[in-house]
């Protein structure tokens, strides 16, 4: 018999673990002090809140399954669309707006690539209950904040910024028919990781003319407010749209995360239900996959049974974030430390190890020990192996306290040392 | 359409949220100090690991599904099976003893009851390759710090410590045939939830006789070692295993837990893949089902592809141990706090608002503000509800810090409080 874990799935070894863990600390940390809340959702679902969201075909890329009673269940994909239930569910008791964020698991029945597993994890930060754009700037600095303390710069990472509104207007001034908008949005998604050839391809079995792809493809190359407002000749229906962009960008300028922020109308965002700005957190070199990607979504929790209210937000996974922290050489060194490695002069002297271990650790102090009995110099081996930075040294007539990095050692009475251990901190 | 939860799963709002990361962050702080090493598993495997370890009649207790390819899966109900397949895939390299340990969801396809839910977190701390007790006392040790450190006292909990081999023996001195000792050893579990009635018909339908269900009922009322010893008339057979419990019992008194530990035969535990010492930690008024269960497991590994190699461990449930801490009144107050609440004197000084509330937030600083332009009293007010420590009011000539428990005020130039925003602590 030889177990494996499935494909597309990670098994977290220490470490790991400690990479996961570190992401996720500097997630929780930035969601805190930007004041948000943290919540969760059960890892599973019935079948039907994802698809109310997504339509039906999203059901062959969950992991669905069936329960007793014959109701159909499915692994989360996203916590968004639990996300709109649990706030529907009190949307006339929770004071707004709605600042939360969560750090869930989740699943997708896809092909595993480089990028993208079947199981992850990822950051989500929404505010729910607020239509103005600060809202959406509020989201995509907290995005910036953690970058930052996971020690990615403005040249390292970069927010690529585009508007919803903005593009399905460029499409009707291209004059493409309304009805073609959804699949025009979808292809334009696609746009960044294809040939022209291909995605002229794509555009013209969409129903795109080259005029109107062309016209488009002009829109999405502005690169400033003012070629935008250029490009639909200040007409007033674009208007509060380009009034947001530009409260957006400086509202970011005025809370100092301007560095990592740009206009890019190339950015779409393939799902339906986005309705202001988009926008997708890119490595600069644009090598990986999106790192974070989200927008302004005012429609979800109607379309879930609740009313319309306004609603925003991202999603960061750990996966591509994790390669890119890797290959910027950002993961600092996570090796597992420990303050006190209690050693046994004697092995009868056991009992006394077993007291100082139990002391230590009460009071809140890391502290290890060997099973086996062994010499000193053994037990010294095992508490450098062990990353500890103290070894205690029990003997019949007190205990030694040895730094390990200086080798400095000092003797004490053993209820001293019991009294106030961390006193040899201060021991050089 | 109208939503909902699957029953027997859990929203987490932030209120509940708040609750379950305080359990976690104890029961993780305790697992590193007592020098354990976190990792994880991915939330499904294939069914077999699972089958493997627990026999086919499991997979009806399994939410259980198909991949595209066919294959059978299932969502994790335990994590030791996984952690037991991980192990083993590196077995040659990992320095031992493993003490690792993980804070796992884990769901099962089981009726809602009181205690009991379809999609729990559970603690699982485990040592493996160790044979020598001292990997069990650690175990419990642990257990007991964490629930030290969740404020429940030896008056709140106890682990009731009973021995599988013990058992086996006693069952064997009694007259009971090899083959009749799984299923006695299963009714045995459940004689604490029965009565003497519904006991005695359980065994004789194991087909136990009365005689030896009253000569294994004088083994599960020993209350000391010294009983023990009595009992067995200080057959050789046994004396391993009495020596072990022993030594179990100083250890954890040497360590400091001894007052949170007893003997308790009746303690044997269903599953039949323990070997060694089992225990099981209630509250002291039984009312509840166990906090946590665990044992000495030395086959595992083996079962499941690998070495014979000694393995012990437990899990600790967060719900029963959540009904716990809140029946005893130990659940702190966790509502959210933030640092600072940013307020505008005026509309127009909404950028430097901004300027303050990036400048906190990228010190470390927790920090809020409001939205929509509002009087300096509602955003008083705001300040409040969202429990924030001090208000920074935004005026045109710099900012006035207030303390929102005292009311005490000070001014300050702007520059110099972005320079030391921390500084505000001591205002008073």
């Amino acid at each position: 018999m030889d177990f494996k874990a499935v494909k597309g799935t990670r098994d977290f070894y220490p470490d790991q673990m400690r990479v996961r863990n570190w992401i996720a600390e500097a997630w929780r940390r930035a969601s805190l002090r930007n004041g948000f809340e943290e919540y969760d959702s059960p890892i599973f679902e019935y079948l039907d809140l994802f698809t109310a969201k997504s339509g039906q075909e999203i059901a062959g890329q969950l992991f669905g399954f069936t329960d007793r009673g014959g109701r159909r269940l499915a692994i989360r994909p996203e916590i968004t669309p639990s996300l709109a239930r649990m706030v529907n569910a009190r949307i006339n008791s929770l004071p707004r707006p709605i600042k939360w964020f969560s750090l869930p698991r989740l699943c997708r029945a896809e092909n595993p690539q480089r990028g993208r597993l079947r199981e992850f994890f990822q950051w989500n930060v929404d505010v729910i209950g607020a239509d103005s754009i600060l809202a959406d700037a509020e989201c995509i600095y907290v995005a910036v904040d953690a970058l930052g303390e996971l020690g990615l710069s403005a040249d390292d990472v970069c927010v690529r910024i585009g508007s919803r509104p903005l593009t399905v207007a460029a499409l009707r001034a291209a004059g493409v028919p309304a009805e073609l908008t959804g699949p025009a949005l979808a292809v334009l998604d696609k746009r960044p990781r294809l040939s022209d050839e291909d995605f002229g391809k794509l555009a013209a079995d969409a129903g795109l003319t080259e005029g109107q792809i062309a016209a488009v493809g002009r829109f999405q190359e502005a690169s400033s407010l003012g070629e935008l407002r250029s490009h639909f000749h200040d007409c007033d229906e674009v208007k509060a749209d380009l009034d947001d962009l530009a409260e957006l960008f400086a509202t970011l300028e005025a809370m100092g995360a301007g560095d990592y922020c740009a206009l890019d109308l190339r950015v779409v965002r393939g799902l339906a239900y986005y309705t202001g700005v988009v926008y997708e957190v890119f490595d600069r070199s644009q090598a990986l996959r999106a790192v974070a990607g989200g927008g302004r979504y005012d429609n979800l929790l109607e379309v879930l049974g609740g009313p319309k209210v306004g609603a925003t937000g991202f999603g960061m996974g750990d996966v591509v974030l994790g390669i890119l922290l890797a290959e910027k050489g950002k993961l600092p060194d996570l090796s597992p430390r420990i303050e006190y490695f209690v050693i046994e002069a004697t092995e009868e002297l056991r009992p006394k190890v077993l007291e100082v271990v139990g002391a230590l650790r009460r009071a809140g102090l890391s502290a290890d020990f060997n099973y086996r009995p062994q010499s000193i110099g053994k037990q010294l081996k095992a508490a450098n192996r062990r990353g500890a930075a103290r070894a205690v040294i029990v003997r019949a007539d007190g205990v030694s306290i040895k730094d390990l990095a200086s080798g400095a050692q000092r003797d004490r009475a053993l209820e001293e040392f019991l009294r106030a251990p961390a006193g040899a901190e201060h021991m050089q």
